[in-house]
């Protein structure tokens, strides 16, 4: 199993992006990385890797670097030889099953757009976040990749989530639930409810639970969620937000508190930290693409990196993307749906 | 101070309502309630309450009762001597100067719409929430009255958080941000484009910190949050979902770690409740109306609704519209940005 990485994105790159390759390699001997990057800067990293490691990872040189700050669609256009576009070609051209990126989220999903290389069926590629519940994790999409998003669009969010959600997390009757701002059908914007009108006539009619409120979410209301671009990257950073104030506030109001089990109670906090943070997560899919996309917080160190890669390596031999088309192609709904609802 | 009381409003009505009414009335001499609702159904509640609260307690009768699933608007039109209708006429007569609701927020803010008594200058009233930050609290506007805002509402929304945490919240320079999906200018959708021009062109630039993305709240990285209702809506519920998910995780977890001091934990973690449990607090001020409103989550018991009372009376007493009027008076861009932008 073949995987780019983009060893010049996120926060402290290359440093933990290629410390995060190493760890990948060695805890799985079916996976090569292909680092993508700058060789100056990322051979230092690989000096004291052992042979076995070093013989799956490669470098593919390549010159510039798109930043944090960089508008996405003028960085693809003025930094052709970036590690992202460079990424993006690897995958274009099969010489790998899939890509890593930490870096500028935009950029990622503009150069996977560029190319228009869509899963058949699919009209827009949607990012993944995997959030968890009391009844396991759910997947919720679009969380940042389609701002605009049609009903159509949000359909085959849900039939990718569903897909997802069925092999990923081996769920038989993935439940999926449409985001909006109350229970009942007539709520919302008209996005929410056209989207509510397309699954209810549907094949997946039997698996639509309705709408989905914030509150739902972690009470496991449903294991897929479908929400536009911009709602969906509102939530993932507010739970980001809300888990790290609460995660103060308690250790605070604890510190304050206990006396000989302190210590202990730490230890408890710190389990719930690496159980749940938002942000040192492997990273979400994008969904939709011909080839299988991993995008992460730019501020992933090594583990959240060799998460990344493992579970890239993961959906590429799930076959993913082929189950996704064939729940997509026995959709009678969609030939519909994609003539632009 | 007078107060309309909706005491049919709320999950468990008229019960908890009336008890938060006697509450408020004990604890502040100056509040008269007026109980909105059916008197047969109140008055057993008013049995025991000393002669002294009793005499600030009136009952306004009315016949009927808006549910949680009626369709807000046809509910108006169909139930016209329902406690929530009969509230907002109370306060349109100027027979009170606020009026409190736990009942449908839609049937209540439509309420509020139908009369169409707008402050000066509001072209569409917000909900307003207030949510807890590592420097102080802040207030987010619209959390649901107005799900396709234009730039020019939100920027009005903008006019009346600053007010509302000026006085309220005794800050002097109060930092507006803008919600969003990155911190960049020409990120997110048209609305929230549009809206950074019209901050970046008011006399309000040197208090506007720009956009903020859902992670910045709690950190308190703006004192007022502008967004459309629908997101709004998403965000508070989904802050009330991760606080609950979080404080059963941090319950368990703790629970199966300490022993001797368990106790003391349960009783921290209880302290963290009372302070920061988005569902208990006393409730979101309808803001842009010619009136105070306060509308109240629907399990809202006996403490929220005195709190409510209580807020709303002093909101009242500091004659935060007239503030609110006159903060949007002294703007030079209104009368462009209400010949709608």
């Amino acid at each position: 199993m073949r995987v780019a990485l983009d060893a010049m994105g996120g926060d402290h790159a290359p440093g933990p992006i290629v410390a995060g390759a190493i760890a990948a390699v060695q805890a799985d001997a079916n996976v090569r990385v292909v680092l993508v990057g700058d060789q100056a800067q990322i051979e230092p990293h690989l000096a004291a890797v052992d042979a076995n490691a070093r013989q799956r990872l490669d470098i593919f040189h390549c010159s510039q670097v798109v930043t944090m700050e960089d508008s996405p669609v003028m960085a693809l256009r003025k930094k052709p030889d970036s590690s992202i576009v460079r990424s993006w070609q690897l995958l274009a051209e099969k010489k790998v099953e899939a890509i890593v990126s930490a870096g500028n989220t935009g950029a990622v999903v503009a150069g996977g757009m560029r190319l228009r290389r869509f899963l058949p069926h699919v009209d827009r590629p949607g990012i993944a976040a995997i959030l968890p519940t009391l009844q396991g994790p759910c997947v919720m999409l679009d969380v940042g990749a389609n701002v605009y998003p049609k009903p159509a669009h949000l359909f085959q969010y849900g039939v990718m989530g569903s897909t997802f959600a069925k092999h990923v997390f081996k769920k038989d009757n993935p439940r999926i639930g449409l985001m909006n701002i109350g229970s009942e059908e007539q709520k919302g914007h008209d996005l929410a409810k056209e989207t509510h009108l397309l699954f209810n006539g549907s094949h997946l009619r039997d698996r639509f639970v309705g709408n989905v409120e914030g509150r739902d979410i972690n009470r496991g209301a449903a294991d897929v969620i479908v929400c536009d671009g911009f709602v969906g990257n509102v939530i993932i950073k507010v739970c980001e937000g809300v888990f790290e104030f609460m995660m103060k506030m308690v250790g605070q109001e604890l510190g304050g508190t206990l006396k000989q089990e302190w210590p202990q109670a730490k230890q408890a906090l710190g389990n719930i930290v690496d159980r749940y943070d938002y942000s040192s997560h492997g990273g979400a899919p994008l969904l939709g693409v011909d080839g299988i996309c991993i995008i992460c917080h730019g501020a992933s160190g090594d583990v959240a990196i060799k998460n990344a890669l493992l579970v890239a390596a993961k959906y590429a031999s799930l076959q993913l993307n082929q189950l996704i088309v064939a729940e997509l192609e026995a959709d009678p709904i969609l030939s519909v749906a994609t003539s632009g609802v």
